[in-house]
């Protein structure tokens, strides 16, 4: 199932710092309450298949694909703006998210704060994980 | 200057999944406007300096030592809540920003934003990066 790869627009090209690996780190948040919802990764195919479709896709480093966010649960995001640091290396997602962004169910994946010495829950499970990915 | 490694929380030494590299992303946010002001990176010895100090000190790859932020510029982030991600991965910082985030002078460095084919900045310079750094 392997495809032509899709050129970048040439701004975006110029302007990526791409790491030793091909990849970016991009930021995910939802476009309208600005609730941080996860950080994942994106190569080049990753990028321009987000840009092309408006449904974002990250790279799965540790399944080695791509990985259409949503595409087992749900999930989807849909992208509303892409930004860009300074720098070129980081990518910050303006997304409208469907339902929950982490895969425990949760709203956002940053779920566990610093509290004295302890990590603590802030966010509730809305979903339960089985609904999301079955038995 | 080297300083005995303070030891991290237990809670977050088990949490943490450093890289290959010893390093995890930070991403920083403004804690009550919930701006997302910046992406970098920390160590083990970064981390353990901000929850000692309360100001947010990254490592700089490019440098390679300890990026007390604002150190130079005055633009110190205050550490207001510690966040980590699902899988341990990525951390979120809540922090209080002293005037901008970004050495080119704007509030955050996701200033540029894709629209259409285009990069456009989307955040106006607010603070003179010469008076930031000096000449």
């Amino acid at each position: 199932m392997s495809q032509e790869p899709r050129p970048l627009p040439k701004d975006l090209e110029e302007a990526i710092a791409f790491d030793s690996d091909g990849l970016v780190p991009a930021v995910a948040r939802q476009h309208d309450s600005g609730e941080v919802l996860m950080m994942a990764w994106m190569n080049r195919e990753a990028l321009a298949a987000t840009l092309a479709s408006g449904q974002v896709t990250y790279w799965s480093r540790s399944r080695k694909g791509l990985w259409r966010k949503g595409e087992r649960s749900g999930q989807v995001q849909t992208l509303k703006r892409l930004l860009l640091d300074c720098d070129g290396d980081t990518l910050l997602l303006e997304v409208d998210q469907a339902g929950v962004a982490c895969h425990t169910g949760r709203r956002s994946c940053f779920y566990r704060a610093l509290e004295g010495e302890a990590l603590v829950e802030v966010l509730p499970v809305t979903t339960d994980p089985t609904q999301l990915y079955g038995e």
